[in-house]
């Protein structure tokens, strides 16, 4: 930590921040400027909860050099996770790998037919949401725990494992029930409560980046399940809010090799709910895959103009198999078996 | 709604869409333009879940006319609302209202004392938290239940009503036995289940801007609030993330004017969290009454540096005391009594 | 400046820096930490042009404590700046100043009816572009010189001074030759080369902030203009570029306090540009007033309905008579004769 | 174009706008809702400028379905352009391109060197800046003429041909002496005088999308230059501003295949000045043409330790050696020779 004194500062100013630091229990290393003093924090194990020191008068700004999380970190764990979804492996060395379904559960027909479809051209997870994040009260709002039964069913009967959205504490145990992977949506990146309780089951959870998470938020959001003992997290990059309003979100695929440095957690991308645009997914999907993701998530449905929500972004099935050549032939060039 | 086809679109595109748009209960209104047709939608009453329409073939784009809130707009409800908190009165024509406390509630000694300085200076509530949301988990996250019992006491010590944080659907019940105006945090807005949760009781709510929440996206968030039957909602603009980092968040003061003409619940506004500097406390708390917030929320700790979370943004004793003097001044130049 | 060094960084790659520090002409001190070694650099007399740093092996990042500017900033001139347009005093102790006019000049009826009703209202400078910056080749481009002469013809026959935009280098000695306050407009704000030749001239400059411009990078530009010898800068805040669109930009009126403890030149707001939204102009300009801003611009028209641009922010003369009785009154509550 | 009335507008208020956009020369076609009238405008070709009716009493908002570009739009021009520099051809269709050098050109030795290295490894064109924008005037702002000479000679040399940076439309003739696509930084993108002159001469231009420019502008921005007279437009993606701080500024890759859709002029991605760090280039430069750019810009500077601009991100010749077997590779599995 680097403590930047303001240049009106006078010595003792600086001593009662040395003193600070000191009463820390860490070591104060003045650095005299031609205009201003600053001050390096020694002995600090990680990072520092600077609130003793911001405040004091004279302080400037204080400088983070540490991190706040560190389970996350490669810097704690330089050797990559291997996530394990039902025996499909997920991270780095393992095949890129690809989830899709619909965006939510509608039906019996609807999620077995779209599972079979998906199984057959080369999915090896199912996605659906049962319990439906919208932005006002008025629009479908998913079919709760009948969706995750028939989300189960269909899983069984194609044999992929699912992927589905929890989105409260509460609902933890009974998602946990019926998902082979529990996801939490961007709106709930920070909801603390869910990261904890998830931190406490040990079934793998799936993190998407909240729509205006820096990639330091994002990583100490993913500490919040560590730190709790579960260490089974996949990061998922699914775009952020920019100024753009052409593409429903910005797709932010330079994370993609950025958190691969920073971090040691399997890192997805969902171009579906990044683009928000049918014909921009394929693209985006392979431009991920050449980035370096561990995998995409893909929306895909047997009738998209007929989807309760999302359809604009979702492929139908003619569109995910052509999809899924492409991926395969991409994944040799790659270096992997298609 | 206004459906806008792709200019390759043909007679047979239009005639699906059509057919959907009546479909749907609907009529269908062509609008042939010389490079594309347009189709309008009437006979819906407020916005029209799109997505049967928005994936035909040849369809470019919809344009929503009808908004997805109804019950927060003032289209619907034309009068202000005044939301009372034990008495004190939030709303147009109310004088503007001041709740002040220190960020988190850290202690007895502290949260009685805050409570007491800040009523003598003329707040009207009293603030604090017992939950906190803090970024990643190695740093302080208060101190629960006990901080509410705290809080209460120190309400009641004071005779000042309180407003404090509830961060979870289960948690609801448990703050609302001591707070007086249960506040959802700007990472909450869109916890959907949290909303409906708050929207079963009767106490009111104060709900925050979400960092990156559009207006559009705050008032659908109250929504779902008002749509389970609790109509006592307070919004409040706390800063918005922004490419700027010079601020912790950027103030969005316009927003007070503009959801004053959009909405007819009252609006409040936290300079503290928006701006992260104690020096920009006091204009940006003056700012936003000129600009017509029925309120402001301020952080205030008998000694910021030594609080544990937030005290660069926290005022002391002193400060706040002149900022009141400022206040009063001010309330009396808008035409209230002091 | 602070140069943080990679977990992974040996002795070998901090001697590396140590002695690049020390080619520099500066001292490296080291600060070893639990995790990783920081360097401090001691020595410098203002910004370090990192570079010669910032890539050497095992860099992991690099903090600059000093910034790019000198010239502008309150620490290397402590003392408020005063600006004089025409014997108009615009800073820090002068009464804050209302400069109002149509955006463009359109005809000689309009900009002088427009000047005379301004100015009969309270305003001292009128406003109006000759040379209108439009986002796509289509729409009215402005009179250019044409419209400087009738601009300038207005402000004699009303007595006021003008402000008015200058777009190119090449075009600095014709407006200089009209204006008294010569405007760079948001998009110009990085235009380097105008930035240099408005240096050369001793006319004062009116600095408005680029649509997604930091603060510092705000400051930085100006730099430009007072490095080639010309004090004579106003800075103006004008919206930044969000995520919001409900608004035409998102006006940041925290910066107004914050760029005054940071910069000794006045800054002005222009609330017509940020809010786009003529129901916004007001509130929005009383509340920059008492955010502290030294002045603010406003758009006037005879006839917004008929305006070639902008219409939709500018307010009629009847609105701006409201708006200046009201800014009258504020003023004197601000301590200042009406 | 539609007109969307407030709920509150009445008959008199209507008429008023079906008679203004009559008087325009257009029809209007009400369609009237259950909560509020829109109104349809017919007979127009292409963007309407519609300040004439944004204004009229009762308009809530005016949504326009025309776009203020024509001539790049893919809708007036259905066949992908080819643009030609010095034989290399660049767009849909034609290999993917490398351009590559030094962020700025230094001296002789640096800028022939990297020439030939770049040349050797595949490039097919000399990048280097003459001009360079800084964001502060103390640091180094470019050889300029001289710069221009040495890069010449340079692209002699090996045998490439050149792009460089022009920033002022009086700086165009001697830049077009020199160079062989003319680039206008992102900074300049609405520089509309630079746009202008750069439209009056026939070499080719490689516009970069400010940063933060919506595509919309972005392509109203090419628009100023075709409407001059001069098809000779490059797009370049190179990175937005938004709120993540990690990068130094957030590659929008899913404009590329956006763009294809919306306009037939090429599309180019700058890896380097969006991501800033060299370790994230090479991902991206792969990830950018597999998304289907049809080039990428890179920087290459033979010491990037030594750089005096924009070090971090350059490769090494090395570093570049590497990239370029990649793309090799990489444009044979896109159906390419290499």
């Amino acid at each position: 930590m680097l403590i930047v004194m303001s240049y009106t500062a006078g010595q003792a100013e600086i001593d009662a921040v040395v003193n600070a630091v000191e009463g820390m229990g860490y070591k104060a290393r003045p650095i005299p400027g031609s205009e201003r003093t600053a001050i390096g924090v020694l002995g600090n194990t990680g990072y520092v909860d600077d609130v003793v020191i911001r405040d004091l008068p004279g302080v400037q700004e204080v400088i983070h050099v540490s991190k706040p999380y560190k389970l996350v970190s490669r810097a704690f764990h330089p050797q990559s996770s291997i996530i394990e979804v039902c025996g499909v492996r997920i991270g780095e060395g393992c095949p890129p790998v690809v989830a899709a379904g619909p965006c939510a559960v509608e039906g019996k027909e609807q999620i077995i037919k779209t599972a079979l479809a998906v199984k057959a051209a080369g999915a090896v997870m199912l996605r659906g949401g049962a319990f439906k994040p919208r932005t006002g009260p008025h629009t479908f709002q998913g079919l709760r725990e009948e969706g995750l039964k028939l989300l189960a069913a269909a899983g069984k009967e194609s044999g992929l494992p699912i992927v589905t959205e929890v989105m409260s504490p509460e609902n933890v145990s009974v998602v946990a029930e019926y998902a082979d992977l529990l996801q939490v949506g961007a709106r709930n990146m920070q909801n603390f409560d869910l990261l904890r309780e998830l931190g406490r089951i040990r079934k793998p959870v799936l993190l998407k980046r909240g729509m205006s998470a820096t990639i330091e938020e994002f990583l100490a959001a993913a500490e919040y399940i560590l730190a709790e003992g579960n260490p089974n997290v996949i990061l998922c990059e699914r775009g952020i809010r920019t100024f753009e309003t052409a593409t429903r979100n910005t797709l932010d695929l330079s994370v993609v090799p950025l958190i691969k440095e920073m971090s040691h957690l399997p890192i997805m991308v969902d171009p579906s709910h990044a683009t928000g645009k049918r014909t921009l997914v394929s693209p985006m999907a392979k431009a991920a895959l050449v980035a370096g993701a561990h995998g995409v998530l893909v929306e895909v449905h047997p009738e998209p103009e007929k989807a309760l929500s999302d359809g604009p972004q979702s492929l139908t099935f003619q569109g995910f198999d052509k999809l899924m050549e492409e991926i395969v032939k991409l994944r040799q060039f790659l270096g992997f078996a298609g």
